[in-house]
């Protein structure tokens, strides 16, 4: 095994430690590496170039791996993310603005030792959950070329999948960090709205959008998360708040015994019979591991996802980047531009009815989820083609979102994790959600089922017990 | 003094345990009282007939006083909360309707043992903070005949001002349930929204509207919040919430010595003197029982006042009352449609930035507040007369408001509580509040204030130190 390409935070750590490797020549090589692929996947709108580089890098010299833990850590960050002094694009090249400062979290990862590789293709503006909507180019799936890689953070997805970085920041509305990771063999963190800061994230929908992270580990995530969730509301950020649960990972890991589960007691694959028989093989494992499958009405959850995309949210959409769309309609893909059409009709009074019910579906949901420690569902029904999205952009789009895009209208906290592979190697995946705050108890449980499947880790990352501690 | 005008909580229960009173009679004779003030005042639009009052009487017939904690207890109901069997009008007569079942809160304080005089005159609507809106008469203020009672809960703080029930349920969108409770030498509890019930109430800005309770002390509004919050969400209400912290009143009374408490750095009294010192003094008196008092700048909290009357709320009012306003707009009163004229015109769009804003100034403000057990402020600058009201209804109404339209947006909890009076004999008050579910943090406060000041008590319950201990 090419051990170039273990970069799991731990496994990376630990060469480091032992002085194995360093940072400088590991950038370099997967710099190298990211351009060789970048043209057939489209998954940077960025990379870095040495120079760009060499100020993080510079800074590491004279550091103790021991002391940073994060120390050379190489990660991507999705594109409506600032990183000081590279443009942020939003996938839209007469958007783009340069930051002086990077986001908060960005700044919290550099500080810690990360090395920050590029900024990453996304659906642009954040609309949509397949990755082909970008004038930067499709992103295409990590396994299979006739598949999308997922959106909207489908470059952070593919940065991690082809091990290019060994993590990355994406950001997620209704899906966005959880899609591309199902298809993409990866584990997506959605964290709870505001945990960790959006400050220098492109507003878009801000009362719903999350940071996430794209790992191959749920171990790796729980780290990440320990490492940069609030202890105190970012002052830059309105809609940060501090975890009032431990969000420390000194937990980590522990599973309450037996535990409940949820699941819809209908379940939707649109006549994919192998996500089906993947999904079923999970609530086994799940069971093997202590797990009591609860069956539940979902109906609520679902009519929440048709709120997100028939209801006032688009107005939401609108209000943050409309001025733009006014201004210059044609530098926005046909795509986006259809997405926002109604927006300007949508009146206040749409708004706080669309309110009212959320809040009373807020008030099912949670009702039904009193009594589990988490819901199972697949992340996606069935993956959809290239071909597919071509022909049904905004159908088969929705397609993909059908399981994830409620989650943060109804403040849940998420994870997307890997749980088998359709017979032409395409990944799919399952999400544990529940309560905001509960963001580890979650980890805690998909690194659970991760130990249980033992199925290949994304990005030529080593399959062994090591992923335990990674 | 008239035993049978002490109607406090404590002192009648304990009359009813040593046999020295009965509720049918006790009953009886506020009722023949409150026939012959209403003309004058116009509290109640409903008083409840000999015959419907006669199954909550007769319910107490075979019950021991010792095993009910509210028994025989009278109690009035603001008329926009349903009672069972009567009219609800919201104070427009062709909006009325007749309920089946009593609003949650009402049938928990039934349960025990509390007896509902009759539903109380309000601002039509909810709308305003004044008590002059409304079609069943105008709401005199109980000291003074030439001012008002205050709104929206005008009727239900006359009745108990004036010694007709034991505490009254009010509600509040923006100081409906406090600006009364100051102008009549009232406690105004208005609780964190949805920690009682508001099943049962008329939605109008339900993602604002609080239940509020008045009472002649803060020991009783203490007592009756203990006995009422929801200790799970009720699911015929969305919008509430269990509290997390303690709500059980065990912990009454216990103040963190010493405790801070902000207020405005800048105070607003529109030109009243008298005012001014009586908010003067009782600072002096927090500091005299431990307080340290620490001047904030309040510019974020009054920004978020502008929004609720400027901003997309009305719209959410609109939402709830429109269609009625539509199909009979000669039912409402002039002043309640011109308030509601704008609200069609608002979009989408401007209730997410209005949302948006609203939540950095509550990110503001929690800041200014994070180190304070409390923030004091005037409940209202200075009083307004009738003839002031007349002749310039909308502003004199917004003056009243100044001090307390921007808590439930903000989601705070907050105890007006009477400060002293004018030489008119108009009683001012002062508002006690901070964050979300501090409800009985801040009515230990309020109670410890209240054994400082010593001040006479309202509807002509005693003051001597049993006030302590009920």
């Amino acid at each position: 095994m090419d051990t170039l390409f273990d970069l799991r935070l731990g496994t990376l750590g630990a060469r480091y430690r032992a002085g194995n490797a360093a940072p400088r020549r590991l950038i370099a090589q997967l710099r190298e590496k990211t351009l060789k692929l970048n043209d057939e996947y489209h998954a940077f709108i960025h990379l870095l170039t040495p120079d760009e580089l060499e100020p993080y890098l510079a800074a590491l010299d004279d550091r103790n791996p021991d002391d940073l833990p994060l120390y050379g850590i190489p990660f991507a960050i999705k594109d409506c993310i600032d990183l000081a002094g590279i443009p942020t694009t939003a996938a839209c090249p007469a958007f783009a603005y340069t930051p002086e400062i990077s986001a908060t979290v960005v700044r919290q990862l550099v500080e810690l030792g990360a090395v920050p590789m590029g900024k990453t293709n996304l659906d642009q503006f954040c609309t949509g959950v397949n990755g082909t909507r970008s004038p930067y180019g499709e992103c295409k799936n990590s396994a299979h070329p006739d598949y999308p890689a997922g959106g909207s953070s489908s470059g952070s997805a593919l940065a991690v999948a082809l091990g290019l970085s060994s993590f990355a920041l994406g950001t997620d509305i209704g899906g966005s960090g959880r899609v591309p990771a199902a298809l993409n063999n990866l584990v997506g963190l959605k964290t709870s709205k505001g945990i960790i800061s959006a400050a220098g994230v492109v507003p878009i929908c801000r009362s719903l959008q999350c940071i996430t992270y794209f790992t191959s580990t749920a171990a790796e995530a729980s780290r990440l998360l320990a490492l940069t969730a609030c202890t105190v509301p970012d002052p830059a950020d309105a809609y940060s708040r501090a975890n009032p649960l431990w969000n420390d990972g000194k937990a980590f890991g522990a599973l309450p015994l037996p535990f409940r589960f949820a699941l819809p007691k209908t379940l939707e694959f649109m006549g994919c019979a192998e996500s089906a028989a993947i999904f079923a093989r999970t609530v086994e494992h799940l069971q093997a591991i202590g797990g009591i499958p609860i069956p539940i009405d979902f109906t609520s959850f679902l009519e929440a996802t048709r709120l997100l995309f028939k209801g006032p949210w688009v107005a939401e959409r609108y209000g943050d980047i409309g001025p733009f769309a006014e201004k210059k309609p044609e530098a926005m893909l046909p795509v986006i531009r259809d997405v926002l059409a109604n927006a300007p009709g949508i009146t206040g009074v749409d708004t706080f009815h669309a309110q009212h019910r959320l809040q009373e579906l807020k008030a099912e949901c949670d009702r039904l989820m009193a009594d589990v420690d988490c819901v199972l569902t697949p992340t996606y029904p069935r993956p959809v083609t290239l071909t597919e999205l071509h022909a049904e952009a905004v159908r088969r789009n929705s397609d993909l979102g059908y399981y994830s895009s409620f989650m943060n209208l109804l403040d849940y906290a998420a994870v997307a994790v890997p749980a088998g592979f359709l017979q032409n190697g395409l990944s799919s995946g399952v999400t544990l959600f529940s309560l905001a705050f509960t963001d580890q108890n979650l980890l805690s449980l998909a690194h659970a089922l991760q130990r249980k499947t033992r199925l290949p880790l994304a990005g030529g990352n080593a399959l062994n017990d090591s992923h335990v501690a990674n």
